[in-house]
């Protein structure tokens, strides 16, 4: 499904191609977060866009293809805006905190990104996979790395690095599909202190 | 969508009805977990049950009608299987050991549990919030009596609520959606170890 194998669709090579093709995905995030896959049509992301539909078929060969690789752009731009939110921390620990509080500021300016990698669950296993899975690999090597270098507690990394996607997970979607409203730093701090010190008194 | 609001179908008032009632909703958990809801139909369901397609008809109004309740239904399992894994634990972090011991059990006897839920923020976004309000608040509860008991360190009881579930929730997607082979114990110790101690070294 990825679009460079297509004969008929390509990664643009230019700036301006570049530019129309974010264009269609990021209008492809609004209507399919809010209409749903089925309901969405390429008209709607096209209008959404602001292109012709011809311009549509220039990057992608279907509502299908559109789709998979509106996952793999969020989970490259949320692994993007974790790299920036962590680069400066000095410690696993405090990687952990920023990369909490940058996950829940993506997601606040993504309010649709739930709903979107939910329903690739049934659109799209393999990029729901995909998505997942490199966050996990990332995750664990980088909690193994901490473990060896002494900077936390050792223990599995692999089950740590899950338990803590779920916490963030399950944070973003308290706020964007529960309508929390509690302030991100709030959240953060409350949540960055069990990840720490635990639950033990 | 309460079945019991509908004059057409009850809640069955007979052994023998209930018995009937639930064997559909466990086909249902079979069909709808593996063909997802847009193709699962009520032949397959009655099917799947062993029960006529008119019986189906006795008990629900539609397609619509039985996955809404099977996810109340649902909801009603976890929570009866988490109240007897944890029944006997003398304290708050016991009881967060054997409520996640307990969920994964649960989970890995009910494999469907995660498509048929996650499907329901588009099916029945209703039930979908319904299924997860009532686990946040009576874990929001738990955790702040325990703090006002002294068990556990003092922290914001809702936001932890969240953090619990999305652990318990992510570790056994890992599981199931996953197919991670490590065994129930062995995530229960690595994940336990984090929730009462935390990263701190």
């Amino acid at each position: 499904m990825e679009a460079t194998a297509s004969p008929k669709t390509a990664n643009p090579k230019t700036p301006r191609g570049e530019a129309t093709r974010r264009a269609i995905l990021k209008a492809a995030e609004t209507v399919i977060g809010t209409q749903g896959f089925n309901d969405a049509s390429i008209i709607d992301i096209t209008r959404e866009a602001g292109v012709a539909q011809g311009t549509f078929y220039i990057y992608f060969k279907s509502k299908d293809e559109v789709f998979s690789e509106l996952v793999r752009e969020m989970g490259r731009l949320l692994r993007q805006a974790l790299n920036a939110a962590t680069a400066g921390a000095r410690d696993r620990l405090t990687a952990e905190k920023e990369g909490l509080r940058g996950f829940l500021s993506f997601v606040s300016a993504h309010p649709n990104l739930y709903r979107i990698i939910q329903e690739a669950l049934f659109v799209d296993p393999g990029a729901y996979r995909a998505y997942f899975q490199t966050f996990a690999d990332g995750y664990r090597q980088a909690l193994a790395e901490a473990q060896d270098a002494g900077e936390i507690r050792p223990g599995d990394p692999d089950v740590r690095a899950w338990a803590l996607m779920g916490i963030a997970k399950t944070l973003g979607e308290r706020a964007v599909v529960w309508g929390d409203e509690t302030p991100i730093d709030a959240v953060v701090e409350a949540a960055h202190d069990m990840i720490v010190n635990g639950l033990r008194r």
